[in-house]
């Protein structure tokens, strides 16, 4: 793109397609949505070679520019993670339908019969950084919810996107459909800015998936609404009447698993009650695994480690660091959270019923869990098939974003000659 | 208030009473919101003089300066509005409680039981204009909800406002609950500025409620996610297959049972095949009615009327006017709508269910409706007890904004020890 001119044209122009092909999809159906996305599965199978190699230039300019190790991580394919895409696509195939759906229907008493349909969304604009699957998952989404969809990936992910997307694009000229779902081709920042402007009107939705900087400028520059994941400052609770080798298993899950992604959890939070017998242990299994643990004072009196600040309560640290506080009991917890915590997900350990029904209760984050790791905060976990992210906002949707929560509706009103008295 | 100061600090307040008032809302249950409501629809009954002279007087202020005709429409009151606002109370009240219901549950391989329950939103901001019903209406739809409220009329309304709000304060007193519903007590601006501002995050969503220039201000200031009722551009679709009676009464009574209200028809659309006869007849009985007409060409050259420009297609008149046009069948009139409407609520008036299945589906308003009247589009209509508006955008709730609409929800996990793999 030479001129600001030509990317305008260029963006118009993808909205246009993805609106043309969304309404074509809706008028294929459920079957004709299904076919198209395991055709795009095989095609992703088929091309694995192709997606590789193109992942690894993309892995090779990042190492050379000198990212993180978690950025890189995220940016990683291997035959493993290109199988899970394809699978991915499969759960997705698998779901039901989202759209044309009778949510409810309802007779009144003057004969009005009201029913609430689902219908796509519209177009929408999903503006993600370096995790490559989230062009898989998110085209999917958009194909089995009749949303078109524009794909900006960020420009260190943008060789295994275009490699990604070819399996799509083959898919649609297969179904002989135009393609619903288009990949903006160009690392020109100001594609951000024209779509967060809404295209004039033609970008129903912006969903930005990404880090703090990238989610605070949609935030700030959309004039659309905007499905936005946030931080996931996630909170693991040990309370007192923890089963201790729950605690330490899913702690050491919790925090270790993978820890660059969104439900991995920052903050320990442990009771005075147990913490002398019990965070020894679990810090043990952290330390052995590479993790570095930053305690308040109290923490510390028990477990030798670095000290911990307020920053650390505020730190979404997507690496090998814990922070850890002991609190007197399941209020101050809930208190922590409530201060510090980003609405995402927060886990409860307990045997005591009463007790997790409390924390579940009270705390209000779009997933609460009982005596589970918080890196099931994530849509193929749940049931979803896939997600495009988890929102933490409070409006249309929390928590995992699947195909379901990329429809709205509308009321279909059939009457006999009503009028209003 | 002297100073912005003092303002801004009047606001937080409200804010923070607000939130506490929802939470001991959320704790006291389903049955205590219920006699709230009740008791608050009991004290405007009895309070009914003292609202009838506050409203007096905003109206009386209102003509001497020279408000329209259709804005002081809004603004008035009578015993029967009065009483209609207190069995609007009755309504929502008797609507099923909307918070703390599992909205889906079910059991994942791994033995994860997921519910996905509803949560109030938080602390709603609702900014609106000279329709004192809104007052009780979102109050009551806040209470049974368990939201906090801060409402916000227009100045014109206030005196209105604060009479009714009488009956709130008198509600949460007896109950002993802190009131989760406030009403800013000032007409300075700036508290709409603040509203706007999230107030340091303790406003979770806006919900403005008024004219074009309202909900535009409100949709370029806001910090927070709103909910928003823009324009109600509705049209009447007279199909060839129409049968003539129905055409006259609906077309009659979706644009002149009441010309300010957001559900009323503002174009009529009418078939070719049948503009010839059945346009004379329905104009007469609009004119008889005191409607002037606005004509293309060739409804013109059916009935004398005013030379309709592009103008009128984008007019939201609130007003005794209807444009009118021919249109060559269906697919004009779905174009024209798609062109000018505003997907807020479109009617088709036919007995070939055929087409009015292909209108219902292919056009994407809120509500669409098959031989009907467009002022149908009302919460109360709906069966969902009152509405606090229509929502014209595509997210969390399109059409009438009622209780269940103001809820959001949480997922909560149950699990035995699962780590993920």
């Amino acid at each position: 793109m030479d001129t600001n001119g030509n990317l305008t044209h260029l963006m118009t122009d993808l909205a246009a397609k993805a609106r043309a092909g969304a309404e074509a999809l809706r008028l294929s159906g459920p079957e004709a949505r299904t076919r198209l996305i395991l055709s795009a599965a095989r095609h992703i199978r088929a091309q694995q070679d192709a997606i590789l190699s193109a992942n690894a230039a993309d892995v090779e300019a990042a190492s050379q520019k000198g990212l993180s190790s978690a950025m890189v991580e995220r940016l990683v394919l291997n035959p493993d993670r290109v199988e899970a895409m394809a699978r991915g696509l499969e759960d997705v195939a698998a779901l039901p339908d989202p759209v044309g759906k009778e949510l409810a229907r309802w007779e009144r008493p003057n004969g009005l019969d009201i029913a609430r349909v689902s219908t796509p969304i519209g177009v929408i604009g999903i503006i993600y950084e370096s995790r490559p699957n989230v062009t898989a998952d998110a085209a999917a989404l958009c194909i089995r919810s009749s949303n078109g969809a524009i794909l900006r990936t960020g420009s260190e992910a943008l060789n295994s996107a275009k490699a990604i997307f070819v399996a799509f694009e083959q898919a649609f000229a297969e179904a002989d459909l135009p393609a619903a779902v288009q990949l903006v081709p160009t690392a020109d920042r100001d594609a951000v800015g024209l779509l967060l402007g809404g295209l004039n009107e033609a970008v129903n939705l912006i969903i930005p998936r990404g880090g703090k900087s990238l989610v605070a400028r949609v935030q700030a520059e959309a004039r659309v609404p905007v499905l936005a994941h946030l931080e996931g400052l996630n909170h693991t609770y040990v309370h007192a009447e923890a089963d201790p080798d729950k605690a330490v298993s899913i702690v050491l899950n919790a925090k270790m698993r993978r820890v660059s992604v969104c439900g991995a959890t920052e903050t320990l939070l442990i009771d005075k009650a147990v913490a002398e017998t019990l965070l020894p242990r679990i810090a043990l299994a952290l330390i052995e695994k590479g993790c570095e643990l930053r305690g308040d004072e109290a923490a510390r009196a028990i477990q030798p480690m670095v000290e911990a600040t307020e920053d650390d309560w505020r730190t979404e640290y997507l690496d090998k660091i814990l922070a850890v506080r002991v609190v007197s009991g399941l209020n101050e917890a809930v208190e922590h959270i409530r201060s510090f915590g980003t609405q995402h997900t927060e886990a409860i350990i307990t045997e005591d019923a009463e007790a997790a029904e409390a924390f579940l209760n009270e705390v209000d984050s779009a997933i609460v869990i009982w005596n589970a790791s918080t890196q099931f905060a994530d849509g193929g976990e749940f049931g979803l098939g896939a997600e495009i992210g988890i929102a933490t906002g409070r409006m249309h949707a929390r928590g995992p974003v699947g195909a379901e929560q990329l429809t709205t509706f509308k009321y279909v009103v059939r009457g006999s000659g009503q009028t209003r008295p």
